[in-house]
């Protein structure tokens, strides 16, 4: 069984830094496919959940679910996807499909049992743990791996799986587009996302960032206005401004702050979260009739309408590429906030 | 100038009873029209009012925002309205008329200098302090008089203008109807009027209630289902269930768990507010890409929108009517929770 062992980076318990490895690789059963992965971003709930920071951590843990690769083998079943197809893979590898969400193509919100599985730090029906992109191979069924448009490089599309998908589906829900103000709150991974796809769908976006550091960034990426929230004045000159707010930050905000940031009937979408519970007036919501909302990912469907949506617009995440062995470093980095804006491991270095 | 003093009962001060007394009424301009108030409901906002507990309360105050009448005079340029019309005022009788919001329609969340201008304990835009429904006549712009259709009796109309439009916007903007499961939390003055409405739009409806003591009535008013809420098996039963809940309590409740009742991509909507801020884990909302909303009455069509509604499908508020001097025995009976649904005075008592 050899062949059924792949190399990766994983992390050995929550204490220690990742390394590299091997883990068992599935067996290809006739609906799966075995992909060659090319790159794979690093997501900063890789680095909760290799510290085992949200809790029930799964160990050795190979995380990565920002996956971009091209298939190199496909069950007899399979006809989705053939040999040679440039294919990524996001947040889950499968779920139950029978539910009234998976049905609706929400399977991220698989109400079955054991509902989503997640693709790294999670268990397959059978009970297998599920290991991530840090590592040369990955073996998905059929209808988790989304095509990659050939207009995509694969290093920009592999953040998307993840980072693009999160703030594309509240952009999309919430109606981001001409005539529409659109707030991006954080200009990290998310939020350089979410401010090109937004410019892209034809919103006028500002960034509301701590400082006006990133500035120079955020305007290139499409924003049209820049403003520093540390500036009270900031609160004051755009109250009553946005149809959307895209919260991509988990630290804790004054949202009643920031609620007071939209206009009439606005939604304040959080795609991120703080890990304690948060405060507000209802009164922000009231006044004004709106909403505060959350986003989780996306569905399948969803996820490939994001790729296309992406490729039509010449859209990827702007990337560091490393070496697999520079993952800790990476990590640091992340937890540094030091990264423009999306870690990318070239997992030909694994 | 003795034409233009009206009787009325007013709270004098905040720890004083309501009393009988005198009010000047405003001058009749072209625009305005004499009501001659038939009904006027007691919301448990005047009793707050009326004590100050929301502060920079203008005595005296003449309370009540659900008003029902009869059009007695008209100005010179009155088109809307004619003498012996059957009409309504809310919580509003004036707004900037040009803000954004005033433009499409929502003169509640008019941004204007001086903005919305409430029926009492308001200012006109000429500084004088406005005069509500406890009183023999109003005199209001006619954009802000509404017709009751005949089929509607003014007795059960009045609640309307303020109860009944507070919960058929939320349920109008968030697709209450058939195929939608909708959950009422609290069976009072808001409430029984969202029972009867949703219902009405096609939607199953369940309330939500402390305890099952009024079970029966919630059923007569088109209740599908009713659960008591200190049932700790009613928060398991029914997760997931809901695609609205239409909160109208102002108690302090674990939102987390009601936000758990809600199905993916559901809404729960706040219509009354506790004083304090409340607290919610954000992940209730990022699981199944939940929203928790406010809404505040509704804009001046569609409080003619809901009018029309109810009076199509034979809706009024089930009321207890008094007489005006009991008043005051009356807000000691909303503060004791003991009203089947509503008070209305029958103002030929003043």
């Amino acid at each position: 069984m050899t062949e059924n062992v792949i190399t990766a980076y994983a992390a050995p318990t929550a204490n220690a830094p990742l390394e590299r490895t091997t883990v068992p690789r599935r067996e290809v059963g006739p609906r799966d496919i075995v992909i060659d992965i090319k790159y794979a971003g690093i997501c900063h709930s890789d680095i909760h959940q290799a510290k085992d920071e949200w809790g029930g951590a799964i160990f050795p843990m190979v995380p990565g679910h920002e996956i971009a690769g091209v298939v190199a083998e496909v069950g007899s079943e399979v006809t989705r996807h053939a040999v040679g197809d440039r294919v990524g893979v996001g947040c889950m590898v499968d779920s139950c499909r029978e539910c009234e969400n998976c049905r609706a193509g929400l399977e991220q919100h698989c109400t079955g049992n054991p509902g989503t599985v997640m693709t790294y730090n999670g268990r397959h029906h059978d009970g297998t743990p599920t290991y991530g992109g840090y590592a040369t191979q990955v073996v998905v069924d059929q209808d988790f791996a989304l095509r990659i448009p050939e207009s995509l490089s694969l290093d920009v599309a592999a953040p998307l799986l993840c980072a693009g998908v999160t703030v594309y589906s509240p952009l999309s829900r919430y109606g981001a587009g001409p005539g529409k103000r659109v707030a991006v709150v954080g200009l990290g991974g998310l939020g350089h996302m979410a401010v090109q796809i937004a410019h892209a769908m034809g919103a006028e976006v500002t960034v509301l960032s701590q400082s006006l550091r990133k500035k120079e960034d955020g305007l290139k990426l499409g924003a049209d206005e820049y403003r520093a929230t540390s500036d009270a004045t900031t609160f004051k000159e755009l109250a009553g401004s946005f149809d959307l707010i895209v919260n991509t930050v988990s630290a804790d905000l004054d949202l009643d702050a920031y609620l007071g940031l939209l206009r009439a009937g606005g939604t304040m979408v959080q795609v991120g979260a703080p890990e304690k519970p948060v405060s507000l007036s209802v009164f922000s919501l009231l006044g004004g009739g709106k909403s505060m909302a959350g986003s989780m990912i996306g569905g399948i469907p969803e996820t490939q309408e994001m790729l296309d949506f992406c490729a039509e617009h010449g859209i990827g995440s702007k990337i560091e590429l490393i070496e697999a062995k520079d993952v800790n470093e990476a990590y640091e980095r992340v937890l540094a906030g030091d990264v423009r804006f999306r870690f990318v491991i070239d997992n030909a270095t694994i």
